[in-house]
């Protein structure tokens, strides 16, 4: 690729963000380069700006523009509520669906004895320290519905148990799915889980 | 998504870029503020660059660091051969396969009626000229095997007949292609254009 040195640094480096590959990041650049006033100049200022003024919030660990982040620092959300999840990613989609009107605590991953991602890692001894100090009435676990989720899941349980309500996420068949490309486990699940019709 | 307006700004922007939608945009720029010194700000700094140095090449409208491009200014490169291509990603896949030794001539599209592109904004005029300039011996039209690209392609032919040898690229199967998966088109060219084994 004759693109000069520097698109070329600007590809590779692209191409390391997820769901881009070398052949994407080319096209990205390309489509930056041609709309340069529009594209890649704000762009660039945009990331300086985030790279400058966001953190993550001292309380729950989501990312924020202060030390404290919007939903932390609002009153109404004070409902007693923690949701507890494993990423950003995942408060988000908590967060557009619009349902829940607590605060969160993002443990910024899940216990993995390979990893060697211990609870101090994942923020739990600053949520079991929350329950205490926020008048916290329950905590839903909405960790992933994986192996590494569930134990981190029965983890904070054993830590939090008898001091406050604990509950999770429910299991069944998801909104619009066919039962045929359910897997077997999920089936299981809402079965055991039925309810009056 | 109350993930602050910046970061908020920051996704839709990058959403808007060629094989990135809305989450995949938000997965990347959360990768992206997790690797805040890594990723993030190096990005930004090589964006602001890239936007400060990169212009199109006077000569043959490939982009790159100076007014003249590294091809143009390769004295390697003079060959008397200029490959026309519509555009710097196909000159790019060019340069990939590493085939080619001469220089090239990057119209920026093809010849559209509905669209009003014509010649002028094409940079044909620029590519007789240099065919004048230069003492060009052979011009490869390299351009894509659709209607405009063929069109265009034939437009160009009229303009330099007689005045240089013409060539274009040849069509049939593609290397590792199976006849059972080719379109009908492929097949006859390939076929016409069949050779001694």
């Amino acid at each position: 690729m004759s693109a000069g040195g520097d698109i070329e640094a600007l590809i590779d480096m692209m191409a390391r963000l997820p769901g881009l590959g070398p052949r994407s990041a080319r096209r990205a650049v390309l489509q930056m380069i041609r709309k340069k006033e529009l594209l890649l100049t704000p762009l660039a200022d945009l990331m300086h700006h985030v790279a400058a003024t966001v953190r993550e919030c001292a309380t729950c660990g989501n990312i924020g523009a202060g030390q404290i982040c919007d939903i932390c620092a609002s009153e109404k959300r004070a409902t007693g509520e923690i949701c507890v999840v494993e990423d950003v990613a995942d408060l988000w989609a908590m967060e557009r669906s619009a349902v829940f009107g607590g605060r969160y605590h993002v443990l910024g991953g899940t216990l993995s004895a390979l990893d060697a991602v211990g609870p101090e890692e994942l923020r739990i001894p600053k949520l079991v320290q929350r329950v205490t100090d926020e008048r916290v009435t329950e905590v839903i676990l909405a960790l992933n519905a994986t192996v590494d989720g569930q134990t981190t899941a029965h983890y904070i349980a054993d830590q939090l148990e008898g001091r406050v309500r604990l509950t999770s996420l429910a299991q069944g068949v998801p909104i619009g799915g066919e039962l045929d490309y359910l897997d077997d486990g999920t089936i299981t699940a809402a079965l055991r889980a039925r309810k009056a019709f």
